[in-house]
């Protein structure tokens, strides 16, 4: 445990995850960070994250790697550093309520491949969400991190959030994560909400934040972080940092410098870290975000830049392109509604949803099925008050009852029925981390246990020809073989341009 | 005069000088940048920012613009806020000192045009080479900011930038600003420099804080600035912001949030410039700095990402590419014998080029001319002590002896002299205004002047078909007009690509 005085301030590491995640749509393929693992490990990290939904879901979906073999590996690679990964509580990595036993599986198994470090978190903040995570980490002798989605609404003071830090100290975590996942912490609230936490429970209690840098302030935020007291940051190093991703590592070693804070980080080691994904990071062009500068309007909507971009091509396809400007005005009324839950996923989307149908069809004449469950407590308690009129058409609609027990106290054991599905299938091998795989997500993994033996796929393309190098998905050869004739319209002009190969002894 | 207790932070806006001149090489065209004066002007700004050297270069050199004209036209656009320009103190926005007399009338037509703010600095911080024109400033009633080019040495401590600043406001300049171009002023010493000026100079003193992104550390050295009682700051509209440019002027107001400090400036009219600058933008990617992310490798080298990629292509035309971090060795030890000047142009080009000498031919074995004129006090006096045996070397080689006085005492007076040159050039107007652009740029102008009759040339380009859409320079027309063939490599393989008009009837 760190003391205040010696000042030394801890990072967890993000390229392996949510880097990637956030810049490139998760892509990276195992055989582009292997590379980095032993710098990484030798650097002097307080934990380095590398797992979580969206990394497994991409494995999957899109990488044909196994999740499982990828946390080996890098445990493998990496004995020294404490490895992270992101759990979404009752959900684990999936998109539906666990019965305990799943999640406890879950959890024993992600502890014996190789995570030592979990971070849990509910997107509602309702802490029977995370319970039943948090004490089968703890028995499976890993360090469990409660965490506190951060929001911005006129009920979350930060007498509220205290109040969240004191009931997760209480359940017994061994330390306090405060996750923005949008970037719209701003300094102040960064040091006013650390040294309420500080303060409220005590100095023995550890005490993280992770920042997004998409609104282009969070450094400081990191830095007022610092001054009131927080442990350890989070940080990706520079060559995927920044835009909708987070604040270079390198930056917040160097910022510190004169303050009487300092890290442990190696930087020359990290500067082969920066050297390696710099070279590797171009070949994912085609995954890369728009979204590169700062883009302050977040802090109004809330909605962070990827899901904007989904609600402006919902609005196109139903031919309403311009009422864009009436959602945003729409989703602050829509989640006053809901008692202000936090817009992350998968509330952000139900919010935003909801808003794009009020204003296309009239305020709540259709609800989503997603948003009546949302209203009648199936995602759990909501931070303040719902609109009981629409609790009462909710009901109407989905004809449900409202509940306000733990929606996971509703599930009959479901393990071996989970077991019973998954071990049939071909290709399964009959591990309880394949039937948890098959658990999480019942379309992806069949299809994925049947092309496994083929080995994982590189997405990543040359950055100069756009030629995928190793494992070329199907159809993607990238060489022209024979004539092809294509109609160019160059500058409103239409040409016919033939391509063909050429034999160069001809020249 | 702002007073402490109100805690109003003002803000000069970067968008029409250092954004596009750091981002896409000082190429912006008037019409590009018109767009967006209206709602600059209203916006709250302290000053913009929307003359200087490269502007005026890369007018008269690729625009085929009069830099005067597009002065008048911001003078005209923006009635209400003070318009600022960046003067090379002696140097004007040449590469040579001028005599006095040049130099005031510089001055006088510069706020004859329409400049109310002259930022005024000397690449070495030698005060004398900067006195005529805060004088000339003064009397010409505008406001006359004198600089201290921030840098980092041994002897650059606190109390050696303070008591430059001490002799700068016993010039009688109107505010002092600290201007850190290599993004190198980490948090702590941007507090300590602005408060112990803060403390040496007054309450009253204006203080201004310019610095760029590059490093990803410089929005928290703003915080801290604005905390030890910063007056001004520079930023840039995101949409033209970060990487080798600035930090972004929306995420400096919102940074500002709950601390107590606030600003005049109007979000919802900046972010109509922000939409402006977000769309013109895009049409200069040709130009477009290949530094896009944060770049904490400059504290160390102190060279400027610009400066790097420079010296790496010197190293490769001799065949020494793999000796770059010898290079970056060398350069230390030729700064401390050059008396730690700081590397800003002039200086860095001059220290980096005998840094790569050093390391091809043998340390010192050969001078640049500009190295021994450096050496030799021909550019000012240099904040520390020089090499002496290279003083000697200098003198041997040059041919001249070491001057210690303001280099400009040794000019003639060469209004005369320049006004009969440029006259009778073709196409010379024969005004004040086209003699200093003659005085400036003795090669580029007399081209300039002859073609000036066409009109501004817009460098900008369709960003999805690359297509210029105004006012094409010779040569880029842009459309195909006959069958063209391209031998095009694919992957290695070579194709023999044909290009031709396609009649789309027959499609």
């Amino acid at each position: 445990m760190e003391t205040r005085e010696n000042r030394i301030i801890d990072i967890t590491e993000l390229a392996l995850r949510d880097a990637h995640q956030s810049l490139v749509a998760t892509r990276m393929g195992i055989d582009d960070l292997v590379g980095a693992c032993s710098e990484l490990d030798e650097a002097g990290y307080w934990s380095i994250e590398c797992w979580g939904g969206a990394t497994y879901d991409a494995c999957i979906r899109y990488l044909n790697e196994d999740p499982w073999e990828r946390l080996r590996t890098f445990r493998k690679l990496m004995p020294k550093t404490p490895l992270q990964m992101l759990l979404r509580g009752q959900n684990l990595l999936g998109y539906r309520h666990y019965q305990d036993e799943v999640v406890e599986r879950f959890c024993m198994k992600s502890a014996e491949n190789g995570v030592t470090v979990f971070r849990i978190f509910d997107a509602l903040n309702d802490l029977r969400n995370i319970e039943t995570s948090v004490r089968a980490v703890r028995k499976a002798g890993a360090h469990a991190q409660g965490t506190i989605s951060y929001t911005v609404s006129p009920i979350h003071t930060v007498e509220l959030f205290v109040d969240q830090a004191r009931r997760l100290q209480d359940m017994g975590v061994d330390s306090i994560c405060i996750k923005d996942m949008a970037a719209i912490i701003k300094p102040q609230a960064a040091y006013d909400l650390v040294k309420g936490i500080r303060d409220a429970c005590g100095q023995s209690l550890r005490l993280h934040l992770h920042v997004h840098a998409t609104t282009g302030v969070t450094m400081v935020s990191l830095m007022k972080a610092v001054e009131a007291g927080v442990d350890c940051v989070d940080t990706a190093i520079s060559s995927m940092s920044l835009g909708p991703g987070h604040n270079p590592t390198e930056s917040f070693i160097e910022m510190l410098d004169g303050t009487g804070y300092g890290t442990r980080v190696d930087m020359e080691r990290i500067l082969r870290v920066k050297a390696h994904f710099a070279k590797v990071f171009k070949r994912y062009k085609e995954f890369q975000s728009q979204v590169t500068g700062a883009e302050t309007e977040i802090f109004k909507s809330q909605i962070p830049g990827g899901m904007l971009s989904n609600m402006e091509s919902q609005l196109r396809q139903q031919g309403a392109g311009d009422r864009l400007m009436d959602v945003l005005d729409e989703i602050p009324v829509v989640r006053k509604d809901t008692g202000y839950v936090p817009l992350v996923t998968p509330s952000s989307q139900i919010v935003g949803t909801q808003a794009v149908l009020n204003v296309l069809m009239g305020r709540y004449k259709v609800l989503t099925g997603e948003f009546s469950d949302l209203m009648l407590g199936y995602y759990g308690a909501v931070p303040g008050e719902k609109n009981r009129e629409l609790v009462k058409l909710a009901q109407e609609h989905a004809r449900k009852d409202e509940i306000t027990c733990r929606p996971a106290d509703l599930l009959k054991p479901e393990w071996e029925k989970l077991r019973s599905e998954a071990l049939p299938l071909a290709g399964c091998n009959g591990t309880d981390e394949d039937v948890l795989t098959y658990a999480m997500f019942p379309q992806v993994a069949p299809k994925f246990f049947a092309k496994r033996h083929e080995g994982p796929f590189n997405l990543g393309t040359d950055p100069v020809t756009g030629v995928s190098e190793t494992h070329p998905p199907e159809g993607h050869q990238g060489v022209v073989t024979g004539p092809i004739t294509y109609a160019v319209t160059l500058s409103g002009i239409q040409h016919k341009v033939t391509v063909a190969p050429f034999d160069p002894s001809a020249t």
